[in-house]
């Protein structure tokens, strides 16, 4: 268990923060799919901090090297493996970490889960650095999943106090997801006070929370499975498997508790191709866990990165002291930019067990 | 897949709303382990609608038979297969329902899924109704993590819009959880408001929603898995197995949002027992995916029940004509009150893999 | 783990020789498909010592109850579960088993596995007699087999020192399943002298062992999964789940290794319809895992029931003295005849995974 | 499915016979155990061919490279990710495969489950290549049970028509293990005759068959688990995902079929350490699927090398017309002194769900 996901086709992710290499075995993809390398480097640089603002000053250019599973540039039906290197590693940074937990990081749960043997640097495995390989994995199925006629895209729905504009939900389709996906900053409305919040809480030497908000489109009708298996169980159990996570709410959520049925409710129509659909689509395309054939749609809430400039308060394990603590090395003041791509991918990673 | 979960004690779940009998195998519980059944039932009672105001008219016992798995009132370390009887039954409520989906309920994908071969009679396998064997499972696993210190308790925290008291995260405590469970309506503030907005929502022939809060304490730390296995993915999954649960978060989840990381971030101190604590509980006791010691606190969000008395508009699955709907049958107006114990079962079947 | 398989669909079964119910759910049959229920029961009486020369006393019909998972005669893609009732018990056989085990029976460890809190009476968990359960599943899912074209029969190969007519594993074909199928005691060659051997264990109030060779044909080329997913991994797995079961062989198994490769080996040819088989069959239908198109042939070895009307040597679990036992209680004195429709089911049962 | 074993720690191999790298994540070893990782490579070496006589002359060092889990020479509770490259690859050997499917090989089958994209140089990811990182894990796996009292070893029991001397199954103790372990072609009696067995086979262009023999002794009472869990199962599962091995026996096996019970069954008694054994071991240390406590003895049958130099007949798949093949490459003529370490590795991992 732990970092080994799926049934049909098995995700193994492996590495830690400033271990050799870190990467991902997938078993097993059909055979004679070839993946559009471009497209997916492509893809997964949106999760890379280069030539981002705002982002950390730790740069990897996360070019995978696949050593097993394509043949001619096609897979061969054997497990892929791809491998990233950690390269711009500066593992002094975090010596006193042994002792000094960081707040609101899984230092002090994994050391005595570990029994002080968890490997501190950079959090280890526990580090965001893992989702270099998942958003590989997910880049790479979601191609899979394009040829079914499904397509992921996400918007940052909220940063700090600033929530973007509302969208119909029952009205999310290829065009939007487009545009979001053409963004550079996709917010539906103006980004720039999403990035003036971020840059203040930058200048503060502070971190900053953020909700992003996925779109999924093209899913057949019955997809899923009742119980525990059910779409949300699956997407949630692997949303939560993204560091920082600590909500989701799929269609209207947590909003849906304040109204009544009469109004929560979905009302089904022929639409003028003479398709059964809902009018609204406050249930976010899910029902008994299945799908419904409106967008899939669910929103992802991170905490403000824990890593900040700030002095804040711990305690010495060895010494069992209080202690001040200034995390230093290099951490995004929002994730917000990065998490899409992440947040897609766990869409992706959470539906190829239903579709391929 | 779907009605069976987890590893190293697994739950089949099985039955429908009118089949003949529902029930649960669970495989394997320790041998020599001792129900106390009194309390088990106790248990159970909490999700029936027997004597409660304000939930449906279908009454159910719900009296299970262990037909396996038991020598002489004690675990054999053989699967124990519980089977509760579906006695009050109406089906022919449900005559009409095989061509007029119910909107916000799973009756259309299911049908799509299944071919048109499903159970439509009280919803099948999709019915609430199957919470009684997850309530049956979740509470005999109980009594195993108590023996482990481990307690569960739930509040409702919200009934459309009114909101129970906030409480101090950080010190929920076994007495909080003792007033919880002794309460018959657990708030921490005057049920009225909660009740009286239900009692509106029955008069107008309506349904509303509501968020359940759910304390779990005597959690050792470092418990849970890094990624896949997170304590937050293995709870989120099986609380997203309940019917109408849109949303989940852990601790102060989507408010975390809109904090920056100094204000989020718990910050370590010995407490007078010399143990590591946190002032604050905003992580809701789970940091990478593992507890922390802290009270693990998440909340659920109820959407309203979709059974509504009211007229609503569907499709007529086999005329293709749109239709006007009044769902007929025994519905509650809220499922606060009888969600309680489900959302307890789920973090207690969530956590058994772990503990056990 | 343990009493739970599969992985599209789960199999799980529970029960004891004398809890009130043995059975299996089946989580989740395919919805739409109308099970032939007189010829289930008619395989299911395969297994039962009904009307049977040779094979214990005890005499359960077995007819299984079924109350879940079906609507009008069709399954409706909900779990499936179906109770048999223990009738014909009689506990106080056992009651000295509780510190004598029986020799070759699971009795001692399961009593130091489980703290001497197993189910002691008729071996519990670990009966023969939850092979019915199993049966039922094989049973069902070989009517969703042969749907697809695949037939799965067996014949007895060896009882004790009588060995059966050797066979063409080349050329098995529907012609030789219907005539096992037919047969009351299926072996190719004259079945007297297996009786005869049955018949002289018998009266020395001793046991025989026996070999069981299953055949499958007409399984699509390309079925099965290289490495821990083989199709002989999962038949195995599968094989040995049967109680006294201690071998088992694919084609020509343990005699290939005393060949040469140019001997062992299965040359190609273009048969008259211009398919491409293999001259010889000595792999058994099986290369690299995956099916070859010829016959799937296995063969499992039984050795003699443990349970003998002789006097054996055994350990007083509590004084700790070495005592005498005569097992009592009624036994087969060989398992070939009853084993048959399990064997069948093991193939049946690994096969559904790849093709349903 | 497939590449991917384990339930508490999970396997993940990776890799084709000539694709760039092979390899094994192990998902998740307990943090602080500190491999010896001399030991190690000397049980890898075991396996290749490097030094040995009658085995291919394509030799693999085969030493893996550790890029994660791994932190100052212990584990640190993230996966281990272990590489191993393929250096020596003479890829233009097996152009001619793509067509022309060796007999008793995967390449038939392979190509059609996968429509032809399928790896064909050296077999793929059905090559015997495939078991260097299964016997990297193995022997890493073996070390955490040495740590618990339980060790493995094993013989060489018969090459081709050469049997090897019996031996007393209720007497494999610790100074037999230490024997077979030293010995560079283990076997009771005198090597010689094997010996000269393969090398007439491989004078002759051909191959020969072979039976290997495990042993494990230090195993506690009541490991294991009933019905689709029990030990058979497991081990069974993981020794069929061994290329070329087509059966497998517990104990006595295949030879109990031919016994009375009153001679098949181990009597109880108490040895002169006051532990409950039996006086024979014919069960081969297992009962019910569970550890009895005796040493678990089981034997792996393997075909003869389906490479060989004769010529042989196949089918051209392009032209459909039948064609005489003459393998190149290189290849063992019998595999049994390299299978040693994998038919152990198949033990160790079967093992480790149980005891780690």
């Amino acid at each position: 268990m732990s970092s080994t996901f799926g049934q049909n086709i098995k995700f193994s992710i492996f590495g830690q923060s400033h271990s050799e290499k870190i990467g991902v075995v997938i078993d097993t993809l059909p055979a004679g799919f070839s993946p559009d390398f471009e497209r997916l480097s492509a893809f997964c640089a949106r999760r890379t901090a280069v030539g981002k603002e705002g982002t950390t000053a730790r740069k990897e250019t996360d070019t995978p090297e696949i050593v097993s599973g394509l043949v001619d540039g096609h897979t061969c039906g054997a497990p892929l493996c791809a491998l990233i290197a950690n390269r711009d590693v500066r593992s002094s940074d975090y010596e006193e970490l042994k002792v000094l937990p960081r707040p609101s990081h899984a230092d002090y749960p994994a050391s005595v889960k570990h029994g002080g043997f968890q490997d501190v640097r950079g959090g280890g495995h526990f580090s965001a650095r893992l989702t270099a390989p998942f958003v590989f994995a997910g880049g790479l199925v979601m191609q899979l999943l394009e040829e079914k006629g499904v397509r992921i895209a996400s918007r940052i729905r909220r940063v700090g106090t600033v929530e973007d504009r509302p969208l119909d939900p029952a009205n999310v389709d290829g065009a939007l997801l487009d545009e979001l996906l053409q963004k550079p900053f996709p917010t539906i409305g103006d980004p720039a006070p999403f990035q003036e919040e971020i840059r203040k809480a930058q200048a503060d030497c502070d971190s900053v929370g953020a909700v992003i908000e996925c779109f999924v489109t093209g899913l057949p009708v019955g997809i899923g499975e009742p119980m525990f298996d059910s779409l949300e169980s699956r997407i949630s159990s692997l949303a939560f498997s993204i560091p920082a996570v600590k909500g989701i709410e799929f269609g209207a959520g947590f909003a849906l508790c304040e109204m009544r049925g009469s109004v929560a409710n979905d009302p089904y129509f022929i639409d003028e191709t003479g398709s059964i659909k809902t009018k609204t689509n406050r249930n976010g395309g899910i029902l008994g866990g299945l799908s419904t054939g409106m967008p899939l749609i669910f929103s992802v809430a991170f905490k403000p990165t824990p890593s900040i400039g700030l002095p804040q308060q711990t305690v010495n394990l060895k010494t069992k002291q209080e202690e001040t603590l200034t995390v230093r090395g290099r951490h995004d003041p929002c994730v917000a930019l990065r998490a899409l791509p992440i947040v897609e991918s766990a869409a992706a990673l959470a539906l190829c067990d239903f579709l391929l």
